[in-house]
């Protein structure tokens, strides 16, 4: 088998004893039943993926996947290719958003390189990459979740770089939802008018030319998709086989996502969605995964930038289960209707 | 002059030229303009309160006003008032869901007590307090601001604790905003069907008994407020009065903030909305104040919680405006058709 098979055949259903136990001890705890709201859930699910009753979060890490699309060519982006290379680079010095969110929620920051200056093939004239460039770029995606783990992480968050990744994303969700490429196609880094109608025109001819397999989410990423698409994909199936959970940030994370979902269902079990983002593209992803995100910023960077900020919610949600007194520790008087229905203990 | 007419005599419309200048800055820093969403436009609006282009987010504070209400006399809560002076024992003690979120993100926790067991009169039977009481409690939130700022707090939040007070609350939001009781009235910790039908009676007997000026907000607090309501009244005043940006949690905080805008609409402009709470009523303040919240998380606990969680989010916002590398700094290149329209530099 190769680690793409035996990394799917180790995604198991979430531990419904540990969601259980999450569940009964958020009722102990000394605050109304459900009132921290979706804290609760997201204490509760992340029980589910841990298999920890009480899970704790350490090592947080936001593993931003790098790569370049020759698709550019056909005037699709606001930006040149050279800038993919030119944040990498900002990204080693610390000084771009995904930097300066990270470190104010405590995570790392680790950069994939997978195919900066080496673009994938232009999806207006002809496939991304081969069947075998995605696979291989998918399983270096779960080797580098596996990696993380194996050095401690807890905690894995999606980014991406790549000028020119939005117009390939919106194609992987038009190829796998079915949506026509105009309803899923936004402004990525912020082209005009003009751009925008080339832009999906673009997407349409690379649809309608290469013909993805929407049940086969290898052939899409190698028709239309990208090497960071690939990647994001491989550490969210990673993260998912070794139980640990992945918060998975915007569009170009999201269309990752969705090839995730379609090589193994119960992949989407293991991530939060972080946020909303403007691109309108993501929130039919969001719809398609019937998740929804924790923020709703009005964000449409990348990087991971929403995930960072969505990690320290997580984490919140992990602290209140575990440091909080309950109404017994606290000496609290519990809900009066409550009381009368049960025994006092 | 009063403590209260000096503070407000102290409010200053934001710095316009510090807004612009943060503006101009958020522009040059490597990434697509405005993709940070809203984190751009918090930054903006954080230098305007502060008057620096550049906001550094030191000392952070959460207050938490605590007090307990004679209301719960007719049967309006499903936790009894002795669970007041219980829960501020257990904030003393680091167990409660503020504590564990303010540790999060690096806050302090400090209990204001305006009243505890020694509730404000029965508002269904007459006035809550004295205009004098409600005058004092509001200067008592000032001097906790100025107290705060003093010791070098540059950023303060509002929370709550007190048995009863969303009853008080939703009374003070339907005498300022004219919406019927029942539309601004939720279901508080948890009270069954019975008990809202009563709450919600109740507090239209408070309203046609006590007769509160919507033009007058120290009359609405003395006819229908409680002790904590005006102190978290006060906080925003105090801090608007010295520019410190006060970031105002859920339901009774917003009931606090709307009294606050009826002392002085200008105090408005130094808040943050943290979160949108479960409770109906608190759509109704955000609308009427014309405020978006940070965060949607489906919380109704109070106390803070979720203003601690916004806490974080401002001053992520300001470590963007102050870390973030600029398209020169890094060598980035601009998008090719700013770059085009505007000379390079």
């Amino acid at each position: 088998m190769s680690l793409l098979d035996d990394t799917i055949a180790a995604v198991e259903p979430l531990d419904e004893a540990a969601m259980a136990a999450a569940r009964a001890r958020q009722d102990t705890l000394t605050k109304p039943q459900g009132a921290l709201g979706r804290l609760e859930d997201v204490s509760v699910r992340l029980a589910g993926m841990t298999g920890q009753a009480i899970p704790r979060i350490g090592r947080k890490v936001v593993l931003v996947f790098a790569a370049d699309h020759g698709v550019t060519a056909e005037g699709v982006s606001a930006y040149p290719s050279e800038v993919t290379p030119q944040m990498v680079a900002n990204f080693a010095a610390g000084g771009a958003a995904i930097n300066v969110l990270a470190r104010h929620v405590g995570a790392e920051v680790r950069v994939v390189d997978m195919g900066v200056g080496q673009p994938t093939g232009n999806i207006a004239r002809g496939p991304a990459m081969s069947r075998e460039q995605a696979l291989a770029c998918v399983e270096r995606g779960i080797a580098v979740a596996n990696e993380e783990i194996h050095a401690g992480a807890t905690l894995l968050a999606t980014g991406d770089m790549g000028i020119g990744n939005t117009t390939a994303s919106s194609a992987v969700v038009a190829a796998i939802t079915g949506h026509p490429a105009r309803q899923v196609t936004g402004r990525g880094t912020g082209v005009s008018d003009e751009q925008f109608e080339r832009k999906v025109a673009t997407i349409e001819q690379a649809l309608r030319l290469n013909q993805p397999d929407a049940s086969d989410g290898l052939d899409v990423l190698a028709k239309v998709g990208g090497f960071e698409i690939a990647g994001i994909a491989g550490l969210i199936l990673g993260g998912a086989a070794r139980r640990v959970p992945v918060v998975v940030d915007g569009f170009i994370s999201g269309a990752g996502q969705l090839v995730a979902a379609k090589l193994c269902a119960g992949s989407v079990d293991y991530t939060f969605a972080a946020h909303r983002s403007v691109e309108v593209g993501h929130t039919i992803v969001l719809n398609q995964l019937g998740q929804l995100p924790l923020l709703s910023l009005d964000m449409r960077l990348g990087e991971g930038t929403g995930a960072a900020l969505a990690m320290s919610i997580v984490e919140a949600s992990a602290k209140i289960l575990a440091e909080m007194a309950t109404f017994g520790d606290a000496g609290v008087s519990e809900a009066e209707d409550r009381a009368a229905a049960q025994p006092a203990d």
